[in-house]
């Protein structure tokens, strides 16, 4: 698409992606698309810093104009990836990470077939419902459905290019940098180097 | 394979694979693959050390089994990199380091299509006259023969995995570490990854 990198962080709710994301951009090397959604906006959230807020129309005409890398409806709302501000942010050389569903990798893959899919997975169910119980905000019920859906999730991991067990934090983003710079330095995205090292380009 | 890595470091004479191989494996995490060869041993090497020396039949019912990864021959006597040696290693769950000629790079690659081929390219012709000029081992005639081979080889980097341009080896040491961590976490290289996950293996 651009001549930066499209990186999908995906896995199942409870593997850490939120945190592992957050430890990624602080260090400055990667930009974070902005998702589009119809809801509200809460106290404190910002058009084009959290969230581009739309109205239901708004999206709608989006997704007929094939704007949306992907998207999907939560409890009666839209939430989606703008295909234009992601593309511009990889024309400017940008490596964008999208922290997105399971569901949506597929979407982006299927759109943006260079994009790097990575499955961030909880190192075992067990963990995964530790640290679904520790959050201490979801009910019995949601922890249980997570789970549910976490055991379908996992089944997809080898649709994905890369799978990161996030056992510990500072690990899994180190496998995550590592496999940034290892596909940067792929030869199928780098045509036209022989010619550059010749001196001919 | 086995549960290791084979990786095959490739590229024209000069692009500095030796000293780059050197410095993956004095870190101890790699293994270094020994070749075969008809050439007498020279002082100080020693048998399954620098080298398992072969008489030329010997070598060519070798051959005849496929028996090596790949070979070929130089100046009168061949050179080739032994299957089984190899296939232990990588059983044992060693990554293994192959340092080769950028023909017989693609000979491991029919043989063992889950190798990983990295190409090792200087940054530019100038750079690689000076490094060949400044060896101050070989002919005016040698350097331009091997320029004129570079050149051909850098053809080839469109069928290998990655390239990494030596313009420092320390970086491209680097470089080639997180080419190994990231090939790790390939999805297809870890199936089955779900059940571990679920418990269920």
């Amino acid at each position: 698409m651009g001549k930066g990198l499209l990186i999908v962080i995906s896995g199942p709710s409870g593997a850490g992606k939120g945190t592992v994301v957050g430890k990624l951009i602080s260090g400055g090397d990667y930009a974070l698309s902005i998702s589009a959604t119809t809801r509200s906006p809460r106290e404190g959230e910002k058009e084009g810093i959290n969230y581009f807020f739309k109205t239901r129309d708004e999206f709608e005409e989006m997704i007929n104009k094939g704007d949306f890398l992907e998207y999907a409806q939560f409890c009666g709302n839209y939430y989606g990836t703008p295909l234009p501000y992601v593309k511009q942010m990889l024309d400017e050389g940008k490596n964008v990470i999208l922290e997105i569903e399971v569901k949506g990798a597929f979407q982006v893959k299927e759109k943006c077939p260079e994009a790097v899919l990575i499955f961030l997975a909880p190192p075992s169910m067990k963990e995964l419902e530790d640290r679904l119980i520790g959050r201490g905000t979801e009910t019995p019920e949601v922890v249980a459905e997570r789970l549910a859906r976490a055991m379908d999730e996992l089944d997809l991991v080898d649709d994905y290019d890369y799978v990161v067990v996030n056992d510990d934090v500072d690990e899994a983003v180190n496998d995550i940098r590592s496999i940034v710079k290892a596909e940067q330095r792929r030869a199928a995205r780098n045509t036209g180097i022989n010619k550059k090292i010749k001196g001919v380009d």
